[in-house]
């Protein structure tokens, strides 16, 4: 992919936004995408291929919001990021009226969605040309719906909950397992080797292990359910 | 050997090809090398430092093929990319000839190899001046030979065989392990969690999971023979 | 990080340095950007974000040496490189005068770092700009301090000691673990699957396998004692 990103455009910057998603975690990379926002220069080209139905009649989509394009199929993971931008607009991208063609029906990410791309970056389509305008935009089921819980656990072991920092006022600890552990500013807001809870850098709740692992420490993984404890 | 490439030619465009080779996998590389031909642009340099007898006498190549520059050891990393060129021509790198001197016998891709291909990249170096023409190039044993097998698995766990697309028609089915699996067009060809035999990206035949792993399924890994069955 | 130092430099390119050090060590840190000194062009800018106590009021710095800028936490991370370089600058970063303020709590590395470190490389804002002199920097034990024994596993599984190069004058072999390994010129010195201790890219003794991992086969790992056994 990032070889056809750079015929369609030589200078193209290429960058990876994260090596933490699954294989086919449609939701993760939703929510991952959603979280880029603003957090690009304007212009930037998201490609998005989380695509377990590729080579199918799924359609791929185009979407232009917070002045970037967010290019992918249209199975929910460009759902987070349409849904969050009240000007959002969608195209259904037409490959054939683009030239572009698959040469294998199980990675379009290299044959169609890379060239794509590559061509919106150097300017060498425009938004419009890319395909008619679609009507909806499959939106899967949020990351963060649902009950209060860990959704994902990154490269420290920190477990990031679907708790938004809002539902924290007055609330002094949170249960996980068989823990209690004590809401915090900082990670290193406790000793080293003990747990804390956060608001971390997604506004959401995330129990950690100063200086070390939650989720070794505390055995607790995706799903582990979260209780929130007012002041006692 | 990144800081390396850029200390030749500070505006270089640099792209990781994978992370899927193993320590010393030649055979392997040399694939992955093969297969990235017409998906980079015109005049490329790929540094393929799979190197297990880096500090001998072993020679270094450069390869003009594709377009392309193919720069490495002479251990059959760049044979499959040499053969597949009917015009490809090959140099024996004189290091010393172009002022690199390697500081450690241990890694020649931070000391030689990058500042080459620096120097390449940037056209402070030409192709005739690398050194003096290769009368052979080593060709390692092909990941594709012998008998029908998975050679690789790739990070959704698909097990990727050496069998040709050519070699599937009137083929139904593929047996491997103590499974039958129908061939299909996609993944999404069969139900969520069940195995399907597609033609893949390389146009190899590829047993996978529908949004899951096939290595995981079925038990299966590299070198699990794989047999075809053909109309019932 | 990436989106944050591209919003301030559009133009930037971006390298990650490595992908081998685990959480929160600091000493392997610190190792590796001492190891990049004069592997990457003049002017280029580090972002150090090894940040267990991120949040706090620990002091951020940015450290001019090497005809480069190092920018991270006053934690030990630019420890090395600073005491490296007779005529190393250091200042404390003052993040409010430079008019960036951190969103959360958890990451500075992209609300703070980033964004400076595009500035740095941008050339939007000078070393002596960033914030005052800073009177002393924080040096952690160093990576290389203590008894002789194995400080870090690479990729490979070769085991990298902290005995230097120089100390090996008239070493014949080194006993690690219940082995003895002789010692060779390169990887290749030993027959395939045998056991070699060289002088690696690090001018440090490294113990090897020839085409194989010595983690693997030889049961060790960080912390391992080595010892030099000399001419017989």
């Amino acid at each position: 992919m990032r070889g056809m990103v750079l015929r369609a455009h030589p200078r193209a910057t290429l960058v990876d936004l994260g090596h933490e998603v699954p294989p086919q975690d449609i939701a993760l990379a939703a929510f991952f995408l959603r979280a880029a926002v603003d957090r690009f220069p304007a212009g930037t080209v998201f490609a998005a291929v989380v695509d377990p139905e590729v080579g199918t009649a799924r359609r791929a989509l185009c979407v232009l919001a917070h002045a970037c394009y967010w290019v992918g199929p249209d199975n929910g993971v460009l759902g987070e990021v349409h849904a969050s931008a009240r000007d959002a607009e969608a195209r259904t991208v037409d490959f054939a009226h683009l030239g572009l063609e698959a040469t294998a029906r199980t990675f379009h990410g290299r044959d169609l969605f890379a060239p794509l791309c590559g061509r919106l970056a150097a300017g060498r389509v425009g938004f419009t040309a890319v395909g008619p305008r679609a009507d909806a935009v499959v939106r899967a089921p949020s990351l963060l719906a649902g009950a209060p819980r860990v959704v994902f656990v990154d490269g420290f072991g920190n477990l990031v909950t679907n708790v938004p920092a809002a539902a924290l006022a007055g609330v002094r600890a949170v249960r996980i397992g068989v823990r209690t552990v004590p809401v915090g500013d900082t990670y290193a807001a406790v000793a080293p080797g003990s747990p804390v809870a956060v608001v971390n850098s997604y506004d959401l709740l995330e129990v950690a292990v100063s200086r070390g692992s939650a989720a070794a420490l505390l055995g607790c993984g995706v799903d582990t359910p979260v209780m929130l404890e007012a002041n006692a």
